[in-house]
């Protein structure tokens, strides 16, 4: 039974990080709320999160079916699907490494998102437009050169290619997701704090030129970024 | 060996997620920066965020060092410290269970910080007042509601005491802590939305009075909210 990805879409958002994991591996999946046919869109993905009879809900998209387990939180996901799907490390502190990386690179991703909807989701950005603006300075002077920085000391530390061990894990795919995001929305401060960080940027390129990755970006799998997502080009915010 | 948690000291913050857990397994800890000896304070878990021998390294605070492992992020700690203090299920679902209502409960803290500093962490809450008020406009009359009402449909389906299965878990002990912080940041709108969440009111009174966590919470280890956490006590954002 395939593997059914339950996301938004319209967009990248958080779904993305389960999708670039399924499609590394090159397993059979659906995309629930994407199918056209009767089987899918947005309703049974709303019907199955408020389903009553699922004493184990998730809070919100994104989650994942697998057969009888249905599990939220995109970082559980990857937690979940990393030893099946042959993307995380064998040994308990090799996995737990690899998930501790996950979650920091989630928490830069909820930073980039707040650059504008700093006042909430409740409001558009149009309402929020001068916070938005205060709050983006910060995340591109100080923010994106930490979280770039430290991944780049991991790296480093790691021989450079891969965040973990000697082989791809799904926190490197993670990471070429968030430098992506980031040169969309951030292109001028993203490839300022790029140069100082070489390991990453070859990284967010070696991910982009495997095959299934290459194959996937191409395809009309890949949703393209866009101002509805978590990384949006709003020149304004980048400086 | 006992446990080394390190965290700042003058706030409850997120190591309070892992101190709870500590605290609760009764186990033998040291919170490294509270120390006032030769070998506490801040210095050294500073020095230890940045020590250069460790290919490891963890983000930010809080960090857990156990031995030749260290591992940060609070919820990859809890993941790592459920098996070993008891404070999870035995099965892979109930691990990934517990963990998915982790993360979940990690969102609902980011969002109660970001109340009161909604342009970021770079700012003081004096310079950000009236976007703080905005913001915690919406955390109070939609997130507040949405995030209990989460919790007390699981608590409900299962049976109303504990969270997961038919013990206590981790998650019960961080849902007890977030009641606990938004009770006392925002007491009103807190109390009217665990009115409508009887389940959660239960078990964050349940918690509160397990013996080792009560005598945790009348120790001066448990240090006092304040308004350098993430639950600040601004009355005009409590409406």
């Amino acid at each position: 039974m395939p593997y059914e990805l339950h996301y938004w879409p319209m967009i990248q958002g958080r779904g993305e990080f389960v999708r670039l994991a399924l499609e590394e591996a090159g397993v059979d999946y659906i995309d629930v709320a994407r199918r056209d046919d009767d089987d899918g869109g947005i309703e049974p993905m709303l019907d199955r999160l408020a389903d009553p009879q699922n004493p184990r809900p998730p809070f919100a998209p994104p989650f994942l079916r697998d057969g009888a387990i249905v599990i939220g939180q995109s970082a559980a996901i990857l937690l979940y699907l990393g030893p099946r799907l042959d993307l995380v490390g064998a040994s308990e502190p090799d996995r737990i490494w690899t998930h501790q990386l996950q979650l920091t690179i989630a928490d830069a991703v909820d930073e980039a998102h707040d650059t504008h909807h700093p006042l909430g989701v409740g409001l558009y950005y149009a309402d929020q437009k001068p916070e938005a603006l205060r709050r983006a300075e910060g995340f591109r002077a100080e923010r994106i050169p930490k979280f770039l920085g430290y991944f780049e000391r991991v790296l480093t530390a790691n021989g450079g290619e891969h965040l973990v061990g000697s082989t791809l894990s799904y926190a490197d795919l993670s990471l070429f997701q968030l430098v992506a995001g980031l040169l969309y929305a951030f292109p001028k401060a993203s490839a300022a704090a790029l140069r100082d960080t070489p390991h990453v940027a070859r990284l967010h390129e070696a991910v982009a030129q495997r095959p299934r990755i290459a194959a996937y970006l191409a395809s009309d799998r890949r949703i393209p970024f866009n101002e509805d997502g978590i990384f949006r080009r709003y020149p304004e915010l980048d400086g």
